[in-house]
């Protein structure tokens, strides 16, 4: 029973997953520091046991130096990816240098990945003040508060620039409406505080607000990110697809793993143009299990289940995620210790 | 019993109130739109059972526009809250024409009350999936995300600006620290994104941590806004004392009002220098219910009892607070809606 593999996840050696290569399709993954390398040996050997039609090319994310001194990714990395244009990543370090720029955000700026999907929905077995929850935020990728654009005025004195444009803000609504409409979900949400930011905010829901008109089928409402989080913890089942520029998204995706059991159990996507993805646990490197192999892979897992649907494999997509909700359901696990801090 | 007087609080004549006045403090009361003045009223006939040495002055406050066109309070409100220092106001409603500022806002603005401070205390007899919640979010109030300086760059693109100085920094940081000690709490977290924002969010932890310095016995500790979400819901006894800058605030202290029971249960208060306060529910104003006397007053009550504990009137506070905290035990409420959105 695949479960069982689910249970026992043991490092594979990493050449074993390329022996399947027909009809097969190749995937970039970067296992990422920490437990990086052993969630991503677990996951690699739970879908060779589904025989998910997969090759794994593997490669190293740390940032480097490039001409003009511009932090980038590493050439064979991006040209992996370029060539794959599907990436599967664990977790990676913050680096703590000042200027060195978070390699999550390097890859998704140098990828324009500019949709953060997170579904979070219960687990059954997995116990938290909450059930039924299933929702999933949508959250603008590449502008608005992490534009990176900030100045000091006069001393003591700083500004950070929120910038939001009509491009993306189109773009991510779009996304949100075709996704809710391809996953047979009824309402979008678009988050927001347009009642203080009234222009880049009201550019936001405006975007919004038009992309909605061309989806009849999807009930769209509007509301506050802080009334959004009052209601949130009242009654998450309230909510389905919410949308959301990045710094929100960023706030509000990790409330919402909250209530289901944390970033360890969590899976996220970020989405480009043509195909362009990938998929990630958005949990730390957790250092101080690093190489105990006790480390929990369901996010990456979960966050594999995405990147497979994604590429249509739908079939293999739903037979791993049963034998791991039922594994979690059986309580077949050793360890479901969550790393919610990078 | 007092408690029999919130079950019952109907409104008395608003000169009732005014008829002690041997020792007595004058406030300004700010009745509000829509439900404010039933509950205000409410307020005040509790105030009178428990012999509360306060005479209200009641103001009217919608904005006008002053010479060069400038919004602001009405004239004989300001003199009102120059006069005392003092005001206790119910719920605003949001004017919707465009470029009317939110009066909340302004209220803020003008009397420069920098500290929003909202206690989040699980309530005995009203039941959410949390118990023992007791924290405090203490919200930098007057710039940040709020600054309301906004541009179009070019058309579609648009810029806000968050502002953060040294001194409104070091301001919040010093009441946070402040209000720790004097209430016998033991740990301020400062709440973040300086890993995105690094100078503007920079700015503003190194101020606290400057000031964390000069408080040994209180533990300082940092955590970036969206691992506090997530903490937050899995499990909030884990906080105490929490200082942000403005937006972060306005999202968290909605976040822990859900906690205990919403809006209708929160109480608030906005601190400026020298004694200055106004202390508000932050509900919304619900006219669907105005007038049918039906509306809970527990959030602006409790509003009133921190605004007494500011007086330095704490005997009666906490006679207030005991009978509306039976009350609620005891069931002897007739109505426990509550109002979220303004
Ligand atoms: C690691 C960090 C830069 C990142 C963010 O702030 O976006 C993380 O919190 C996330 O949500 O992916
Ligand atoms: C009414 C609104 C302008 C206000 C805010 O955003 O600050 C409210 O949400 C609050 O928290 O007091």
């Amino acid at each position: 029973m695949l479960s069982q593999v689910v249970v026992g996840a043991k490092r594979p050696t990493l050449s074993s997953a390329a022996f399947f290569s027909r009809g097969m399709q190749t995937v970039t993954l970067i296992p990422g520091d920490g437990i990086g390398p052993e969630i991503s040996s677990a996951v690699m050997k739970i879908f060779e046991a589904a025989k998910a039609p997969i090759r794994w090319e593997e490669r190293n994310v740390t940032a480097i130096k490039g001409p003009g001194g511009r932090w980038m990714i590493p050439p064979d990395a991006k040209e992996s990816m370029d060539r794959n244009k599907i990436g599967l990543k664990g977790p990676l370090k913050t680096p703590i240098a000042a200027g060195h720029p978070s390699m999550n955000l390097l890859l998704r700026k140098t990828f324009d990945l500019y949709a953060n999907v997170r579904p979070c929905v219960s687990i059954e077995g997995y116990k938290t003040p909450y059930t039924n929850v299933d929702l999933v935020t949508i959250r603008e990728n590449t502008e608005g508060e992490y534009s990176g654009i900030e100045h000091v005025i006069v001393e003591g004195v700083v500004q950070s620039i929120k910038l939001i444009t009509e491009d993306a803000s189109r773009r991510i609504a779009e996304y949100a409406f075709e996704y809710a409409r391809n996953n047979q979900r009824s309402s979008v949400t678009a988050v927001h505080k347009a009642n203080i930011m009234r222009m880049s905010d009201g550019l936001f829901l405006r975007k919004c607000r038009e992309v909605a008109e061309g989806y009849k089928d999807i009930k769209f409402t509007e509301m506050y990110l802080d009334t959004v989080c009052l209601n949130m913890v009242q009654d998450p089942t309230q909510f389905d697809v919410l949308v959301m520029p990045n710094l929100y998204g960023d706030i509000l995706s990790d409330l919402c793993a909250g209530l289901i059991g944390g970033l360890g159990v969590t899976p996220s996507g970020n989405i480009g143009a043509n195909g362009v993805a990938i998929f990630e646990s958005v949990h730390g490197t957790a250092p101080d299990i690093a190489g105990l192999d006790m480390a929990n892979p369901t996010a990456l897992l979960l966050s594999a289940v995405m990147m497979l649907r994604h590429m249509g494999l739908h079939d293999y997509g739903n037979k791993i995620q049963t034998a791991c909700f039922d594994t979690i359901r059986d309580k077949k696990v050793t360890h479901t210790d969550t790393h919610s801090t990078p």
